[in-house]
């Protein structure tokens, strides 16, 4: 029904996260037919983004930069790690805004059947910083999900080789959640990690 | 949090209809994490049709060649004309499937307080088609908005002038729609349009 390279843009337009053809059709007849200024930006923008957009050298958080903001600011606790899986982590971390350390960024978890080891998820990188870094504790957030775990796990272990201190963030009931709503395996895990009233007594 | 170039594509994303802050960054980190590769293709596809899809010299709907698809079949019905809104409008009654005419697309709407008069729309190109073409019919199928039914009255007013036989597409309750659910001006509008069971009686 549209011309070729209109057609080609719903296409393209597809690849965005929730993106169905009825909302692709939406958006590229929006850009060019009320905002192509804003059209061209966003292609210029997403374009440098793609070509200029890395790693951090330090952390792995996706940055232009060689070292990111947040491991090039001095006043954030060096001797404090919090181990992601996303930069998308990182952002919700810092939102949370209780925690003043450092972060790494995995970029995923270990998944043998897609064939993603320690490698593809930087430990090398982040067994040196365990070895050369003086660390007081290693956060360790990943998700918690069956890789998620497993990955944690594996985390734990080699910052126990390497004498640091590692800890898991707590998983439980969210706060102002109401139990009946709560799906069966965090309430039994929240069950398992029951903490004492009264840790003294 | 994030550096330059991802705030700025954070940004740049939320031009599109419907996105807000939390769907630019999911998008962005998407994008940038998992699929660059698509990104690049949005970047270009973007690009290019910003800079060359423009409006069909016959019908004025969006396409990057002269003379769009539906204005070069020589199997659509010649003397029909339909006039709409938008491209997106063509999109819709094309699926409808039951008419076979051509189309002429105003890209908006008579609206004097935003200073969009006749000249806007594209009329004296349809006047010029209303004078040269043997039409049969011309199908008014703006919005049924205050605009949209101004900007019919407007260009029925051409056509009669014209000597061409104008119609309006039908306005009422929607088919499987259910009276208790339609808003009462839609319903007023069905009822003030009703039409007699037996005409010829
Ligand atoms: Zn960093
Ligand atoms: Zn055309």
């Amino acid at each position: 029904m549209f011309s070729p390279l209109i057609e080609e843009l719903i296409r393209a337009l597809r690849c965005l996260p929730s993106v169905g053809p009825k909302s692709a059709q939406r958006m590229a007849m929006y850009l060019l037919e009320k905002d192509p200024e804003a059209a061209s930006l966003l292609a210029h923008s997403l374009a440098q983004a793609v070509e200029r957009v890395g790693r951090c050298q330090q952390c792995r958080t996706l940055t232009e930069e060689a070292i990111c903001s947040l491991c090039d600011n001095r006043r954030r606790e060096q001797d404090s790690l919090c181990v992601v899986e996303t930069p998308a982590d990182v952002l919700a971390i810092e939102q949370a805004g209780n925690y003043h350390g450092r972060y790494f960024v995995l970029h995923g978890h270990l998944s043998p059947i897609d064939g993603v080891g320690p490698a593809d998820l930087g430990m090398d990188l982040l067994e040196q910083r365990l070895a050369t870094e003086s660390l007081r504790e290693l956060i360790v957030a990943t998700n918690p999900t069956v890789e998620g775990e497993a990955t944690a796990q594996y985390i734990a272990e080699r910052a126990r080789v390497q004498g640091v201190a590692v800890s898991r963030i707590a998983h439980g009931v969210p706060i102002g959640g109401e139990l009946e709503y709560i799906d069966g395996g965090t309430l039994a895990h929240a069950l398992n990690s029951r903490t004492a009233f009264f840790p003294g007594s």
